[in-house]
C-alpha cells in the first residue's frame, strides 16, 4: 500500500491486515511514534468532523500536523497550479491527507507527489477511511465481517460513504436492506454490481417493522433540500426516523451506525441503549486512520 | 474537582491546592508531562488571548491542542446539536476547554460529556480561569492572600472578571475599594452579598488620590459603547486612567493588575515602573492553566 | 545574534555560520531538540508557503507554534496596540515570528520585546530568511558562494527577494545579469550601490540565448497588475518564461532557482530536467529556518 485513494484498491486480505493493526493500537500492543513526523491536512472542502480525527490521530502517535483548510492557500491566489501547491506541500510532511470536492483530486495528487496521499472525500466519488472505520466498528461489534445481515437507511443515492460501504461488505457474504424513499433509493450501478455478484438485497419504504433480522442498521441523513417540494418531505421524513420504541424486537448484537453528524433521523432516546454505538464509531476512526498513517509510513 | 466551571464551586482550600501547584509547576517543581494527551479549545467565541494561553499551557507541558473556533464547525452548520458536537469531541480529547456566548454553557456540557470541562468564560456569567490566574498574581505579589486592600476600576457593572475576583476576595478577608462612573458600578446582589459577609468596601468615582492605601489596583477598559452619549463618556474617562504621576504616593508593595487587553485606560509610562505587572499576569496565567489541567487530567 | 531583521545586519562570516549550521542540520549532524519550546508564528498579512515553512521547522525539531494569522487577533478589535500585543505574545513564546505589511514592523518588535524576533516579510522591506534560503541552495548546489555568475529575471522591481539576495551575492563576488521588462528593472538605488562595490551587471531585456554563461537563474513571476496597458503585457510576457529548449546550452552546474508560488513563468516541462531545483529550495527553506531559530535559541 503506497496511497489510499479508493475502497476498489483494496483486496480482502488488505482489509483484515488494516483491521487487525487497528485492533492492535487500540488494545495498546501497537504504539506508534510519528515524533517529528508531520501529516499534511489539505480539506480544501470544509469538514471539521474529518480533520479533528485524522489530526487527533496524528497527534495521539505523538507527532504534528500542517493544515491548510478551505481558501486559506494564499499561493492558489496568485495563481499557483494545484500540481504546483502538492508539491511544494511534499517537501515538508511525510504524508498528504486530503478533501477536495473534485472527483479524482486524490489520485491525480497521488500521481503528482512521491510522499503517500490518504484521500479522505472527493467529491461524491470515495471517503475511504470513513468506509474502513466503518468496517472496523462492524469486525468489533459482531466478531466477524462475514455473513451479516446490513441494513441501510436514509438517502441511498447520495452518500458516497454508503456506497463504499456496501461495495466493501459484499466482498465479506453480506446480505442488504436498503430502506429510503423511492427518488433517494441506491443508484443502479450498484444494485447491478450486487446482482452480477450474487449478493441478496431488498429495497423497503420504511424503518419499522423492518430491522429485528438485522445485524447492523446503517443511518444516515436525509436533506430536506433533496426534496424539490418541501411537503414530500414532511410525508416521508417520519419513515426514516429510528426511535427507542422501534428497538424492541432487535437481535441481541444489533448496533446501530451513524458517520455524524446526525440531525434528527435517530431520535436521542436511542443514545442510552446498548444498540447505540455512533459515538464510538467515531472513535474508532481515531484507532483507523491511526492504523492507515502507520501503514503507509512503514511503521508498522 | 471534575470540572471548572465556576468559582461558586471552589472552597478555599481548593483554591489554596490549586494556587500551591501552579507555584510549584513555575518553579519547576512539578513538570507535568501531557504526552499524546490531547486538549480541545472550542472558542465559540473569539479569544486570541485566552486561547493562547491555553493553547501554550497544554504545548509547554508537552501535549497538544485540537482547535474549533469561530464558526468553523461544519457539522453545526448541518444542523448537529450542541449535545452530539460535545460527544464527539468527547471521542477525540481528553479535556474540553469552551468559550461560549450562552451562559450555563460549560455546566451544561459537563453533564453531557464525561471527561473535564474548563469553562473559559460563558456570556457574562463565569470566567473562572481568569479569576484563577488574577489570584495567583495577588499571592505571588503580597505573600498572602489575607486580609489585603483592593481597588477594582473602571467597568464594574458588566466585568464577570471583575464579579468572579471580587467573589474570591471577600473569601480571604479583602476590603474594597470600587472605582467607577455611577452607572458602571458593581451590580447591586454583590455588594448585597459583600454586606452579608460583613466585607467593607467603599465606593468612588475617581482613581486619583484614592490609591494610595491600596495592596493591589486591578484595573480594567470602560468601553465607549457602554454610553448612550458620547460627551458623557469624554467627561468621564480621564478619571479612570492611571498614569505614572498618580503613583508617588503608594505602597511599596502595590502591584497593578489588567486582565488585558488594554486600550489607554493605564497610560504606558505606567509600564516601566516596579508597580505595573499586568504583563507577568498574563505570563501567570499559563502556570495557572497547567495546574488546573494537570489536576483534572489527575496528573498531580 | 539576537534578532534576524534584515539581510543588512549580518556579516558575511554570520552568513558562512548560519548556513554551515543549516547543512549539519540537514545531514542529520545536528539534531536539535524544541521540547516544550514554542515559536509565535505572527502573520499579519496572509502567507500558506512561509507560515507552512516555519511550522514544519519547529515541529520537525520536536516543537511546536501558536499561530496568529489575518485578522484573527481579537484583541487588536478591541483597540490593543501592536506594542501590548507583542508584550504579551512574549510572555507565552520563545521567539516570535512575523510577517507584516508595514515596512520596519519587526525592527520595532525587536526594540519592545526581549524575546527574538524573525522578520518573516516586512512589507517591501525585508525578508531575510527568504534570502538565505536562496543563498543555502546556491552554496549546496555551487559548492561555493564566490564568484558567480546569476541571472535575475521578471519582476526586479518590487521583488525585495530578488533586492536581499542581489546585496548577500554582492558581498561574495558575484556578477549579475538582470533580465526583465524596462519598466521593472533593478532599482536605481541597488544598481548605484553595486556600481560603488565595483560589481559587474548587465541589464537585458530577454532571456532566451542569455543564459548560457549563468550558474545560477534566479526566476521570479511578473504580476500582470503591474502593467497599466493588458496588452503591453501580452507583449513581453513570453520573454521572460524559460522553458526546456532553452536549456540545451547552459553549464553543467547551471541551476533555476525559484521562491514560489510559480505561474507560468516557467514552464513545466523544466521540471523534470536536471537544472530545476526550486521544489528543493522550498525544502532548503526548511533547515535553513530550524538553523535560524537554533541559533537564536542558543540551542547551537
Amino acid at each position: 500500500m503506497k496511497n489510499l485513494i479508493s475502497m476498489r484498491d483494496l483486496k480482502p486480505e488488505e482489509i483484515y491486515h488494516l483491521l487487525s493493526v487497528t485492533e492492535k493500537i487500540e488494545k495498546g500492543e501497537i504504539i506508534p511514534d510519528m515524533q517529528r513526523k508531520l501529516a499534511a491536512l489539505l480539506f480544501f472542502e470544509p469538514s471539521t468532523r474529518t480533520m479533528f480525527s485524522f489530526d487527533t490521530a496524528m497527534k495521539r502517535m505523538n507527532g504534528d500536523t500542517i493544515i491548510m483548510s478551505g481558501t486559506k492557500n494564499t499561493s492558489a491566489k496568485k495563481g499557483e497550479s494545484f500540481a504546483d501547491t502538492l508539491q511544494t506541500i511534499a517537501q515538508y510532511s511525510d504524508i498528504i491527507i486530503m478533501r477536495s470536492p473534485t472527483e479524482g483530486a486524490a489520485r491525480f495528487a497521488s500521481e503528482v507527489v512521491e510522499i503517500p496521499i490518504v484521500n479522505a472525500g472527493d467529491g461524491a466519488n470515495q471517503h475511504p477511511t470513513q468506509a474502513l472505520l466503518d468496517l472496523y466498528s462492524i469486525l468489533k461489534t459482531q466478531g466477524t465481517l462475514k455473513n451479516l445481515k446490513i441494513g441501510l437507511a436514509g438517502d441511498l443515492r447520495f452518500g458516497r460513504t454508503i456506497h463504499s460501504l456496501t461495495q466493501a461488505m459484499s466482498l465479506f457474504g453480506a446480505e442488504f436492506k436498503f430502506i429510503s424513499p423511492s427518488f433517494l433509493q441506491m443508484p443502479d450501478y450498484i444494485k447491478d454490481d450486487l446482482t452480477l455478484q450474487n449478493v441478496k438485497f431488498d429495497e423497503i419504504r420504511e424503518m419499522n417493522g423492518n430491522i429485528s433480522d438485522l445485524d447492523i442498521l446503517y443511518v444516515t441523513r436525509i436533506q430536506k433540500e433533496r426534496f424539490a417540494d418541501p411537503e414530500d418531505y414532511e410525508k416521508v421524513k417520519g419513515s426514516y426516523v429510528l426511535n427507542r420504541d422501534m428497538l424492541s424486537h432487535v437481535k441481541d448484537n444489533f448496533k446501530v451506525l451513524h458517520p455524524l453528524p446526525r440531525v434528527d433521523e435517530i431520535n436521542t432516546d436511542v443514545d442510552n441503549t446498548k444498540y447505540a454505538y455512533y459515538f464510538s464509531q467515531a472513535k474508532n476512526g481515531v484507532y483507523t486512520r491511526q492504523a492507515i498513517i502507520s501503514i503507509l509510513l512503514g511503521e508498522v
